[in-house]
C-alpha cells in the first residue's frame, strides 16, 4: 500500500557544490524502507544482525530532476513489490515540499535473501513478506 | 532556553562493529542545531552559503556513556550559551528514549563567527545572537 | 583511457549488517572520479564552486556481486565516456583484491553540465572534456 | 613510536558551507587508526566484529585551526598512548601538505576495552596492546 517518510535535508547530506551529495538521497531512501519496518514492529537491531537470513541490497538506481538544498523538505513515498519468493524491490518517489511536491527525484532498491553463511537464496522472513503484502 | 530534537539512530548511523559508528553522533548533534535555527526562521540555505560571514565549528567533543543501535529512538536537548559577541558554545545531552530517558552521550560544539574572506572575527549575525539570548 | 583508482574499506563504509552499506559504494566510484581530475591537473576546490558551470549527476545505478567488507582493498577501475557536448556518464568495475580481483560491483554515474543559474544545458568545460577524450 | 596516514579531502568530506563538515575529520582520524592496525597485521574485519572483546571510542574531541576544502591533501601523524591495561588514548595531528605541513587540526580519542556481553571493562587484547607499545 506504500509508505511516506518525511526528512529534512541536512547540511550533512550536501556538499561543496551546494546541493546533495548524490549517494546520500539513497541513503535517505534506505531510512525510508527502515522507518516502513519500523511502522510494522520490525526490531532493527535484530533484523540488521540476524545470523539465519540477511537481505543484501543488489541493485540500486536513483535519477534526480530538480537540485536538493541544505533545509529543504522532503516527502518521500515507497511502494514495495515482491518479484520471488526470495527477492523484491522497493521504488521511491522523493517530493520536494517547497515546489508544490513536484517529483525531485526517484530511486529504485532490489533486495536478495540469503543465508548469510553459505550465502544462497532463501525464502524471506515471513515478517518481510507480510510487509511487502499488506 | 533550550530546544528538542527527536532522531530515530538509522543503519547508516552505525557500522559493522554493531552500534553508532562515534562521528555520526556529532552529525546528529548538528541536525539538531539545523532544526533549532529552523525552528526561528533561519532559511538554511543561505545561512550556509553566506558571503559576508560564516560561524565555523573550531572545537567538538563528545563522551559516550552507553551502546547505540540502529532503531534507538534519541532525545537530543541542545543548550546554547553565548561566550563573546563573535563565539558561542552549544552543550547537547542525548538521551535514550528505550532506557527511561537515560542520558547515552553528552556533547559540546564551540562556534566563531568569521568574515570569510579575512578570517578574522566579526560580531555574531543579529539573527543568531538572538536565537541564543531567547 | 581509463584510470584506476585503489581504495582500502573503512569502517565509517560499513554498518551493522557486518558489510559495506550501499551507498557508499557510489561515493567511492566518486572519489575515484575526483582522483581522476586531480591526475589532470583540476584543482576541485574551485571546479565543484564554480558559479559560470556545474556538472551534477542526474543519474546513478550500481549493481553488487559480493559482499565487501571492512579491510578489503579495492580496485576501481573507471571509464568515461562522452555523450553529448553537455553529457558523459563513467562507468565503474570495482574488483577485489582479496579474490584475484574478482569482479565485487559495478556502476554507472552520468553528467550534464548546466548554468547554475538558468539550470539550462551548456558545453562542458575544455579540461572536462580533455580528459573524457584522452 | 607514531603513524603516518595520508589522505586527500573528498567532496564527500565537505558540506554546502564550502569546508570539511567537521565530524568528518573525526572519521578521517578512525581511518589512520585503522591504517595503523592494519599495518601490524591486524584484521579489521575480525577485529571490529569480534565477540569476546570490543574496544568502543568512550571520548573524542577535535579543535581547527584552519579551514579544509575538497581536494587538500593531509597528513595525519597519529601517537598511541596506554592510560591502564583496558584503556588507551590517540593523539592525532592533521597536517595540511599545501601550506607547508601546517597544523590545520588536531583531535584525541579514547578507547576502553569490554566484554561486549557484560559491558565491563577487560584487559585489552594482546595484539593491540603490542602495537600501542611498540
Amino acid at each position: 500500500m506504500g509508505f511516506s517518510y518525511y526528512r529534512t535535508v541536512r547540511l550533512s547530506d550536501t556538499d561543496a557544490a551546494g546541493v546533495i551529495f548524490f549517494p546520500r538521497l539513497l541513503s535517505i531512501c534506505h531510512e525510508a524502507y527502515e522507518e516502513a519496518l519500523l511502522s510494522v514492529r520490525i526490531d532493527l537491531k535484530t533484523f540488521f544482525r540476524d545470523s539465519t537470513s540477511a537481505i543484501p541490497i543488489v541493485q540500486a538506481n536513483i535519477s534526480f530532476f530538480r537540485p536538493i538544498f541544505a533545509g529543504d523538505r522532503l516527502l518521500v513515498n515507497l511502494e514495495p513489490k515482491l518479484l520471488k519468493d526470495s527477492e523484491f524491490e522497493i521504488v521511491y518517489s522523493i517530493l520536494l515540499a517547497r515546489a508544490n511536491r513536484e517529483c525531485a527525484a526517484k530511486a529504485i532498491t532490489r533486495h536478495v535473501c540469503i543465508d548469510p553463511n553459505s550465502r544462497t537464496r532463501i525464502k524471506l522472513p515471513t515478517a518481510i513478506a507480510n510487509w511487502i503484502e499488506i
